[in-house]
């Protein structure tokens, strides 16, 4: 059960202009299901992504990062479900090639203008003919208002479609920014089996995307955690058409590209914490919120050393208020000279922990109360400087194991 | 159930001259079972030990180190399961100095000649008037052959108390090591809610004391994984009492030196890798070997990446080999110049992968079948260097949610 998650409403999610989305069913893994995507973007459009740090990279990730640096202008999208074409070695790579040389020719593009993305099971045998076969119904498909067939087409242990959508008026003109995620187990920061795309039809000067995608996807999948795991297939694209009509950005800090750059970012983090909610076996929405470091960097290892516990995760699972756990994964983050007689431990509104040890004020029906909650913020202050940063993540339940245990079967 | 662990035959458990051990029921969190442990050291015994890296220590930690470092030999270990001691401040200290003083005085020695240990649940109040209450009852119960029993006394989540005991001949003489530990969760390097005490009737030079008990650990303690979490509590001691009548070792690389060297380390293994079989919800006992580094650290840095995963270890708990999952870990271990296509990957004799790819005579049924025992070996060869390193760890199974999720209920 996701929490606090449902599918998106068809409805809700604007067409982006330059931008159609067709879907089929190959059969990759499992039959009858949509499991093959393709999004044709107009010619112009300016495409950026962030891929996986994990040096085990699926063949996908090899070729998106090469047709990319071809720069010949992407256009056109192919995302596979069911088989992740990772640990594949070279005939993974000959079979992702085969997937883009195939698309390209029914488009009149190059190999080079396609950017190939699989999710699945790692190690097996990409069946490559049966999703060339399909490509021409999903060129069939294609239409602008596809997103959320999309969202489900690329879905893998994903219990619900991801979607998140937003517009803006930019100089007079209304623009629209459009997204889809994926992603359920194998999450962790910089990115996990997490498949991302945004599109907006926004005009931006190219020049500006690749530090936009970086810093966007710094803001939301890379805030997110829910088993550890970072993935040889994490990929997050973000995709400009230029076809809205407004005076181009050519800047984020004021004005337009302020607005936008917020607006973006915003799609991005729902994006991201749609992927948390329906984490694997989740049944609660954890914000780990680490405050008073000396930078940045440290509230991260804190925050990610309380999201990456099993044991804080169970204690979450079970609504028990365990907190010490927490101030132990604090005193294993990695901070060697951090001072545990400084910190506060905060559950929602309740002061739990204060100079190290239990608040003289603290009840454990007060903790109760919290974590019996779907939605829960825990937050530290170390006490040593000004720096904060935000984490997401979910509880450890059963149902995690039971997925991940049977994933194949 | 632990994997291939039983409880120890009180007989096979040999007594170390000078050392005497009692038990007591204080009640400190369950009425009827003993939870205080005194281990009673004849004058002259030399003690050395090595604790937690959490920065959160608990209190009887940071007493520990304190009470070492006065230098005025140490006379008594008092252990209490039930309660940890941790993230209880400053009165946590106070309460933790309070059963040294109270034990002290009634063995006659100053409160810095006894050393505390806790172990149970965090950032609860040590109920010490209780313990200190028990503390006749436990010096009355004072026997040079109660090792089983204070294996079992200082038990928490374990379900099999965890025993290890050799004798050598040195110098004509016969020297005796035993050993109990305990901890089935939160295990990870450098320690976790795991404590471990060895004690030898040999006579060594102490000068050599504090260098054995860190190579012991490294070779043993620092090598197991449960659930990555690192403890607020952990220590490992290593008591030499002196009395056997051998010829004073003096050094560890050749002669009764190495002999005494390897059987010390052999009890810590033991003692180690039983707290793995009795892991949290624990079906099978894993062996994760990495050769083929540029050193040790990286060796390291890929076993416990393979060891910490929920995903590798909820397929090993499926008996599923989904090895891609373990090709995911290797790359996402963090060594960033990893040549991923020369990897290769083996499950017991089953060569599972080469090349960074499925092995081409790999067949599905082969891993099945390894995946099936309750001990299985993985090994990695990085095809980078000569070093290698193993870690042992378990699987994640549906009972290690159940036993956390519960734990204070």
């Amino acid at each position: 059960m996701p929490v606090n998650l449902t599918a998106p409403d068809p409805a809700s999610l604007h067409a982006v202009r330059g931008v159609e989305i067709g879907t089929a069913m190959a059969g990759v893994r499992k039959a009858n299901r949509r499991d093959v995507t393709v999004v044709q973007l107009a010619e112009g459009a300016s495409v950026s992504g962030v891929f996986t740090a994990n040096r085990f990279c699926a063949a996908p990730v090899l070729l998106c990062r090469e047709h990319l640096a071809a720069g010949q202008g992407i256009r056109a999208i192919l995302v596979n479900t069911g088989n992740a074409n990772a640990g594949t070695g070279a005939d993974g790579l000959a079979r992702a090639r085969s997937t883009c040389a195939v698309l390209g020719k029914l488009l009149g593009v190059t190999p080079q203008q396609v950017l190939p993305f699989s999710t699945g099971v790692i190690m097996e045998t990409l069946p490559h003919e049966r999703i060339e076969a399909a490509l021409p119904t999903a060129l069939a498909d294609a239409r602008p208002d596809h997103w959320a067939v999309a969202a489900e087409a690329i879905m893998t242990t994903d219990t619900v479609p991801k979607a998140a959508s937003r517009q803006v008026v930019l100089g007079g003109k209304t623009v629209h920014i459009s997204g889809i995620s994926k992603g359920a187990g194998m999450i962790r920061p910089n990115m996990a089996t997490m498949l991302g795309f945004i599109a907006t039809d926004a005009a931006i000067d190219p020049a500006l995307m690749p530090q936009l995608v970086k810093d966007a996807a710094d803001a939301s999948f890379n805030r997110i955690t829910i088993d550890g795991d970072t993935s040889t297939n994490d990929s997050f694209v973000m995709i400009a058409t230029h076809q809205a009509g407004n005076p181009t950005i050519t800047q984020w800090t004021q004005g337009d590209g302020a607005v936008l750059r917020e607006a973006l970012i915003d799609v991005a983090r729902q994006l991201a914490q749609a992927i948390v909610r329906d984490g694997e076996g989740a049944t609660k929405f954890i914000t780990v919120q680490v405050q008073g470091g000396r930078d940045g960097a440290e509230c991260r290892k804190v925050a990610y050393a309380i999201g990456h516990s099993p044991l804080v995760k169970t204690a979450f699972f079970a609504s028990d208020p365990n907190l010490g756990r927490i101030l132990a994964a604090v005193g294993y983050a990695g901070i060697d000279d951090l001072d545990q007689s400084l910190i506060d431990l905060y559950l929602d509104d309740v002061h739990v922990a204060t100079r190290g040890a239990r608040h003289p004020g603290y009840a454990e029906e007060q903790g109760q109360r919290v974590m019996k909650q779907s939605e829960i913020t825990v937050r530290v202050d170390l006490h040593r400087g000004t720096a904060s940063d935000t984490v997401w993540t979910c509880d450890l339940s059963h149902d995690y194991v039971s997925i991940n245990a049977d994933y194949r079967s």
